[in-house]
This record gives structure tokens, sequence and C-alpha cells, in this order.
């Protein structure tokens, strides 16, 4: 077996063999297949696709690079969400103690934000004290004690994929169906979760532009759970202009905890509650009320334990960014359009996100919504608020916001998106 | 400009613009674009194509990396010819020396074998005393004084293509048109050449094993050689069997000598003389007649000075190989195929090739014909003798040539491939 007459049978167009599947995960792993081999194989995949098969033998060798975590020692089903990325998509803050509330437990193993798009473990480092890096040990002890934890995973879980995920980034090569769906699976199965929800995003703010793309790739991943003996289901989502009202670290938490409290934005309460039903049912969770554990502070007591057990104080002032600079509605109307990618881009550029993977990332930066499109706005009154610590970068912030957003006449009719696009199982 | 961009561009199927073009090739041969992008971009090239404007900016950006030389100072209109190498194609060897006998320079920069394919310069280094490595000054001095060098490619000619041919051949990029061609054309075109023959094999033992892809190759040279003001034709021949009788280093050494003396094969002597015929006209020298100055000794003349000016002695006895071993025709009739890539895999394995650059060649090791395509061949006579110091890869050897030819019946009529298939101008 060599990497060259992998790539080739690839390139050609042929259907890669499970042994030579097999050996170029593991020689990649070990360093025997170089990283110029590895993307040009994974470019050859992006152009010439890989079949179920193949994508289903790929993720199982990226399991089989490392360890897998075991649950089986917990009294309750566990469920866990993945979301393939937006901006303001706070939702596994308020998500994952509200499952925990109604009975399941809840190993959400989180990433950190890259490009326009922000990272769980960002938006909970705001918290004073709050630690992402837990052991094995530590984690299995906050999921068993308060039946939730959100935290960075381990090095031992699909190195495979750690490796495979860091030259795709800078070869042009992120954009392929069969990759994608295997780094998320990969990470997912081997984590050891019986049940998984997947919140597949659609829209400018998100990975997949398309309707077409996103229902390609929640049915690869969907398929892929089912194979593994993980009971999979994926919604498919609106990503078209943000979730909620903020985009940013600190703004995400507080909006987070209005949530828990029983308030915060419609979308935000809406596919909180739809990802929970999905999750409680997946996990065979029958009689569970997601609605009524928000209201009822249930949901909030777990998110307070569970911050507490990774070292935060829940009622810890949060961060707050030293400058602000509010946009005002240029004219009285509705509110047709707010882009998410737009919004996501600026509030990367005013430090809420990073450009290289070591940069550090600022807890008060952000954009903060005062309207969302349906929403009437007057002229002269504000339609967002920018946070930063760098007043510099205002300037560069407000440059992706121009044309970010549409104002139509006062009246004018407004057909809304719904939040939950499709669902797949 | 950066590098993911670019490989996005033409991921995507764009046009790379001519920035994005001067960009990488800069940028990769300084280093700032790195192995694994380059790599990735090369795949892209090869599955989605370049058109002739990208193909002739990648060509310019890459005879721009490095120093380009001049033969102006020459009193003969300068010549040289391309192969896209094959099994048994001593052609270099007559063919340079008979050129400069009818009154051209032929400034004949040549490569090693890698494969099955053999190399110029390691045919050449069997003579003893022989040097493949000459400065510009030398190359200069010999070419003024013989009419005629063969030697390798200084370190300062297209180091983009240097580094990046080395990225290709093992990353499975090597097959692709517009890479090959630029590859060939930019170390032709910084050589400084007036005008230029190509050689351009067909066959199981080519790169290139159908007729559309050597005439899209050929065509798209041919087009970048003009456009650069080098006069430049090509000839499709057929390499579907070795050229001649021998396949190996000294082996060819003594073949090529004997097509100077005024015998050898038929195949060589009339590949050697069509390619003569147009390196002369290309050159424009309209009177010499190249089957004169093989028989007359001229072309000897000059191959005598030229070995000796590179420190060879023309009439040192040739290495032969320590052990052969003798396959006999198994039936009696007429020779109907004998394959040219698995005659050059015996010989690569019997020790005339290298699997590695830094490998050592046998000098004597090699395969030698008894009889081609449309000989008759008797039960128990000599087919091919196999030549090699280390007779432990007799087995190895033997192996490749299982199935290698096909024997008719006695008086079976045979159809004769003709050397020279096309020729594109």
């Amino acid at each position: 077996m060599d990497a060259i007459s992998v790539i080739r049978t690839k390139r050609d167009r042929g259907e890669l063999t499970p042994e030579q599947i097999d050996w170029v995960i593991d020689a990649y792993t070990r360093g025997e297949v170089a990283d110029e081999q590895m993307s040009a194989l994974a470019m050859a995949i992006l152009l010439n696709g890989m079949n179920r098969t193949e994508i289903a033998r790929w993720t199982a060798a990226m399991i089989g690079s490392g360890e897998r975590m075991d649950f089986s020692s917990l009294s309750r089903p566990t469920a866990d969400k993945h979301s393939t990325g937006g901006v303001g998509d706070k939702i596994t803050l308020p998500l994952a103690p509200l499952v925990a509330a109604c009975g399941a437990a809840v190993p959400q193993l989180s990433g950190r934000g890259l490009g326009h798009t922000g990272g769980t473990l960002d938006k909970l480092e705001s918290i004073p004290g709050w630690r992402a890096l837990l052991s094995n040990e530590e984690m299995l002890r906050v999921l068993d004690t308060t039946g939730a934890v959100i935290c960075a995973a381990g090095d031992g879980l699909a190195p495979a994929d750690k490796k495979l995920y860091a030259l795709r980034d800078v070869t042009g090569t992120v954009e392929a169906i069969p990759l994608i769906a295997s780094s998320i699976m990969s990470k997912k199965i081997a984590e050891g979760t019986g049940s998984l929800v997947l919140d597949v995003k659609v829209g400018t703010g998100a990975f997949m532009k398309n309707i077409e793309d996103a229902r390609e790739l929640a049915s690869t991943m969907v398929g892929l759970g089912t194979d593994h003996g993980v009971k999979t289901v994926a919604l498919l989502t609106d990503m078209s202009t943000p979730l909620g009202l903020t985009a940013g670290n600190a703004l995400e938490v507080r909006e987070s905890v209005e949530v828990l409290a029983g308030g915060g934005p419609a979308d935000v309460v809406e596919l909180t509650i739809a990802l929970a039903r999905e999750m409680l049912d997946a996990a065979g969770i029958k009689d569970a009320d997601p609605a009524k554990a928000l209201a009822d502070g249930s949901a909030m007591d777990v998110w307070r334990r569970m911050i507490a057990a990774q070292g935060g104080d829940p009622d810890a002032a949060l961060p707050v960014a030293r400058e602000q600079h509010v946009i005002t509605a240029p004219a009285s109307g509705v509110l047709t359009r707010l882009d998410a990618y737009e919004v996501g881009v600026a509030a990367w550029r005013l430090g809420a996100g990073r450009a290289r993977k070591e940069d550090p990332v600022q807890a008060g930066a952000g954009v903060e919504l005062h309207a969302k499109p349906g929403d009437e706005v007057t002229a002269g009154a504000p339609l967002m608020t920018l946070h930063t610590d760098t007043p510099e970068k205002f300037d560069y912030a407000l440059q992706s916001l121009e044309g970010s957003f549409d104002i139509a006449a006062p009246g004018a009719s407004y057909e809304a998106t719904p939040v939950v696009l499709e669902r797949i199982a």
C-alpha cells in the first residue's frame, strides 16, 4: 500500500477499498503519509466525492485512530447535539441543562469559534472561573452529578480528525460534504453518546448556503450515526439572519441566561425547545415537557450546578466591553433582511472571534441587535450596538455591516422564514 | 493574495488570474506557500484543467522564477529536442552529434530516469569518465567547440519547476497535461534554445497512453513555445514497443554508437533521421542531409569530440553486467506484440533504473531483444537476454515479462505501426 496509489484511485474517480481507507488514515496519523499527500487526496475527494460505503469506512477509521469514551455506567440515557455553526448560535448553553433537567445525561463536547462563527467554549469562558478543559474522569463526574457537561474534546478522541481538520483549513478542502460529515460524526461516535440530534444550519451565515447541500450533509450524517448504533436525527434550521439578538461571547451568555429564566428572544426559545424535544425523544424519554422545565426554573438549576461544577460562578457579573458604537436606522419602515454572515463578520472583527487558532478572544465584544427581520424600525432609533475593547476596530466592523440590512416602507408585508426548515431521520 | 483563495478559485472551476498565478509560483518558490497547499492546487488543476491563457502565464511565471540562458554569442543557430520519455529511447545520443554535424548548435539539457523510463544522463554516465554536471561556462564551451552538449540542467533554471516536479511525483499529480506542458516548456524556454522539436511518445511505454492525450499535450507545448518566440514542432511517435533492441544504460550507448557508425536497428535510424530533419528545418538549415552525415562518419566525429570534451573516453570498453539470463521463444511463429511498458519495468527491476531519486543505477543492467514485432521466431531460440549485476532480481524482472509478448502462427500477417504517427506544428 502506498499513498500515491490511494490518491490515484480517487483522482481517477474510483472507489477506495476498505483496506486503502484504513491504511491511509492510520499512516497519516502516524506521519507516514505526508501532509502534501493527504491534501491532494482531500482535494480529489472534494471534487470526485465518496459514496456511502467509503464515507462509513473513512469515519470508522477516524474513530479507530483514537480512544472511545463509554457512558454505560451512567444511570440515565445520553443525548447529544451538534450544530454545524452559525451566528448568534448560543443554543447549546440553555439546551444542555434543559435536556438534563428533563432526565437525560448530556455530554456536550464543544469547540471554539473560527472565522465568522462563534464557539461554545469561547462563550462559556466569559464566565469568571469556568474551565473548558476537563480530564475524562472530571467530565464523567460533572455529567453524573449535574446531568450535563459542556467541555473541550480530549486529545485522545479521533486524533486523525484533529490532524486532518487543521490541514483542510489551510488547503481549501473544508467544503467537502464527505469530509465534513465524517469529521463531525467520528468525534460524536467516539464520544460515546447513545443518541444525537444534528442542527444543520442553512443560509448566508452557515457553512451550507443552500438547502440541497444541507440536506445531503444531514442525511449522510444521519446514516453514519445510525450505522454505528447511535440514534441520530437532523433538523435543518435557518441561518439567514442571526439567532436571537446577540452575537459575541458574554453577550450570548447573558441572552442564554434570559432563556433559562423563562424569557429571551422567541427564535432562540423556539429552537431550544424543538431541539430538546428531539433529544429527549431520541433518548427514549417520553413524558418530559421542556417548555415547563424552562418556565419552572428546573433548567436554570441545572445550569447553575453545571457552571459551578466546572469552576464558574453563575452569579458573577459578566465582562462588558470598554466601548460601544450605535448604528441607527437610516429610515422608518419594516426591517426585511439582516444578514447573518455580515453580522458574524462584524462580531469577529470587533474581537469576539479569532483569525488564527492561537489568538485570544474578547469576552465583551460583539454585536447586539435592537430589531429582527419583520420588526418595525424608526429612523434615527438604534438598530445595532457594537461592543469592543479595541475601538480602532469599529471602522473595520462597520465596513462588514454596510449593505447588511434592508428596510422596506412602513407597513410593508414581510413573510417570516420558519426557524426549523426540515427534519431528517 | 493568499493560497486558500487561489486554491478555491481553481477548485470551483474558475480561471486563475495572471496575478494569482504570478503570486502562487513566486510564493511557492520562496516557501511562503506550503507543499500541502501547492499539492491541493495541483490536484485541482489536474481535475479541473487550465485554459491556454492560464498555462501560458503559469509557464512564464516558472521561467521567471530563475535565470535564462543566452546562446546569442554562438555563430550557429540552436536546435533542441525533448522526448516525453519511453523505453529504449536512446535517440538523443546519436541525434545531438548528428544535428551538430549538419550545422546547428545542440544544447541538450537532459534528465535522469525515474520509474520504468530511462534517462539520457544515466545512459551516458556508463561511459568511463563522462561528466553530466557542467557549469554554464563549461556547457557553452563544449557547445561552441564541438557543436553539441548533453548535460544536466543547472539549479538556476526554473527552480519553481524543480520544486513542483518533485512534489507532483509524490502526490499523484504528475498526469496533468497543463502541468506536464508547462514543466517541459519552462525549462526549454529558460534554456534559451532558438528552436525545439518535441518527441511526444504514445503507447503503453509512454506517459500518454492514447493519441488524443498526446495530441493535446503536443499542441499545448507547440503553442507555448511559439508564444515565447521558440520555433516549435512536435512529432507523435510510437511507444507501444521498445525503440531498437536494447533498454538499459551501457546497452543503449552501444546501440547508439552502432547507429553513428552507419548501422543499428531500422526504427532507431528512422526516428533519428526524422527528428534531425525537423530540428535542422526549425533551425533554418536547408541543405543538410542527415542520412549522409551518419553514413560518412561526420556525426561519429562530433560524438567522439563531444564525449571527450566532457571527460569521457569514446574508445573505452563499456561496462558489462555480471550475469545474463536468456528467455527463449515458447513457440515458432510471428512475434506480433512486445510490450514497451513491461520491458521497461523489467529493465528497471534488473537495475537499469531507480526507485527513488537518490538511488544509483547499474551501468550494465537491462534487456536485450533478439526479435521485434513482425519478426519470425523459432521455438527454443533466444527472444530476450536479461542483464544484471544482481541475479537475485531475475525472478522479479521475469514476473514483469510474463504476458509481455504474443507469438502468432508461422506466416501470420502482421501490420507494422509506423514510427512517426503524426506531426503537429
